[in-house]
């Protein structure tokens, strides 16, 4: 694939392979932007095929779970132990009031000096699409660069957010006590992905409460993919206080392990792998109706405006009069 | 379009088109299922034919925002008036969990026995796709069986639930006061696309604050489609104690003559066309991967799995392969 790409993609490649940070930032802009020229698409396709390697852990809560203070308590711990991190985090904010929580990245300040970590917020798009092809591109970035593991901060709210948390190795589902249930149930969507429960802020006094109802639907088969004798456990954190981070690390090393043994690892790779050829597929369809151009384009739109065709009849009309391109 | 139909479903059309509740709910479950048959693309084209005349009204806000019961006050209210309401509730509970805030639903028990009045809860899917069809599909049922106003009601989290919103033709954002920062930042993808706010809870002492800041930020033009004369108000209700309902009316009936006074309109349905048949391509594009058999899927999956093709590479070649069938 190298060889269909021109001197700069191929000394950007080369900069990413070889972690250097300036070539990583480069790239990650391009995984941003909604779209890919030939050379972009060689690149992220080699790029794909030098990753594999890294740990790919998500994780997902609602806001206010504690989730980017447990990002910044694992990494801090991973580099503690000689690992390297990068750290892909989805921000809600829309590009229109441009990043309303990023005070969370910049709480991320005290590891930014370290090149033993890469940290890249990304924000949803109000546009349509793309935010789930950028996150994954992100991550295979920096597997490819060589990180040893590589943390997904997301909401865990909406389909695209739960197929981004779907596609690493490990989920974490991130709880804290005391939130609602109108609050907490707008992750239900993340609830049978898990992989393992976090309840943070464990120090307070109905954390307890929190680590027995999500032990309660583990146990009712109601939460996490008890699969291949694999028991999701729920681990009690305090980001804070510094409690139960090692035990995290511990339990998503033993799922690590768990997936290369029971070969869940292989059945992972092929959903996840299933998964991304699947939107890939919508990018394609996508950008196949906006290259429709001229006369049938002004056409079909009229058309389905006024209701004399229904759009599905104009989208298949749109992508056969380009699929030849 | 209707002698493509066989007769099971030209009477389904015939009992929509007649505003019978058993069709109607018949039609609703097919919007549900994530496949098409001919029979159900040849139903769903002639109904978006017939579709186009209602109140499409889309509210949103996070869970805790007063949504729900802004819905049902609101729903009482245009009954009173003498006017047919359609309502379209987006549950974000997981096909698994089996509707966790169902209770939302229940509460609209005392509409129940109203004929003019459908409810539909769709719950959000843990698969891939089709939330958004479906449930634009579930508005034209009830636009084609001629209720007056259809309510949209969605959390307003990821771009689906976004989407959603966004094919109404009036947009209303529902804010609470005194819900955290975090919990109101989720919703920040939809303050860009507000034709109007509500601030629910309005007899509690601190929504006056929550009125200031969103008319700020509106003043600023952070949030809302201030276009074409149309400036965005903020109008405070409490559904509880039946305050700003009446009010709320008044302003949807001023936007909706808005749009067919100042072009808004016309510019509206055709963003919503070309959303739809971008979504539509989406659909195609994900059912032919999906309907990609034999050794070539095998094949593909494989070498994806494996990192010696890249996913979109895949999705090209899939999709060529089905794309004449």
């Amino acid at each position: 694939m190298t060889d269909m790409m021109n001197s700069t993609t191929s000394s950007l490649l080369r900069g990413v392979l070889s972690r250097d940070a300036r070539s990583i930032a480069k790239c990650m802009s391009m995984a941003e932007s909604a779209t890919r020229d030939d050379d972009a698409r060689a690149l992220f396709s080699t790029i794909y095929g030098h990753a594999g390697s890294a740990h790919i852990i998500g994780l997902t809560g609602v806001p206010g779970s504690g989730k980017s203070t447990l990002v910044r308590a694992l990494a801090q711990q991973f580099r503690a132990s000689g690992r390297t991190v990068g750290i892909v985090a989805i921000d809600p904010s829309s590009p229109f009031s441009g990043g309303a929580i990023l005070g969370d990245r910049v709480r991320m300040g005290e590891l930014a000096g370290d090149d033993g970590v890469f940290i890249r917020s990304m924000a949803t798009r109000g546009s349509l699409g793309g935010l789930t092809r950028g996150c994954m591109e992100a991550v295979d970035i920096l597997d490819a660069a060589g990180f040893d593991v590589v943390l997904i901060e997301t909401v865990g709210v909406g389909q695209d957010e739960v197929d981004i948390a779907r596609s690493a190795l490990s989920v974490v589902v991130v709880s804290a006590p005391g939130l609602g249930d109108d609050i907490q149930a707008i992750k239900a969507g993340v609830l049978e992905i898990a992989d393992m429960h976090v309840v943070s802020k464990c120090d307070r006094d109905d954390a307890n409460r929190t680590v027995a109802d999500l032990k309660g639907m583990v146990g009712m088969g109601l939460s996490g993919r008890n699969r291949l004798g694999w028991n999701v456990p729920v681990v009690p954190t305090s980001a804070e206080k510094g409690i139960g981070i090692t035990d995290l690390i511990i339990t998503l090393d033993e799922h690590r392990v768990h997936l290369e043994q029971s070969g869940e690892g292989v059945i992972r790779a092929e959903e996840i792998a299933r998964m991304r050829v699947t939107k890939a597929a919508e990018d394609i369809a996508r950008e196949r109706v906006a290259a429709a151009r001229g006369q049938a384009l002004v056409d079909a739109m009229q058309q389905v405006t006024k209701r004399t065709i229904d759009p599905h009849s104009a989208a298949r009309i749109l992508m056969q009069s380009v699929s030849d391109t």
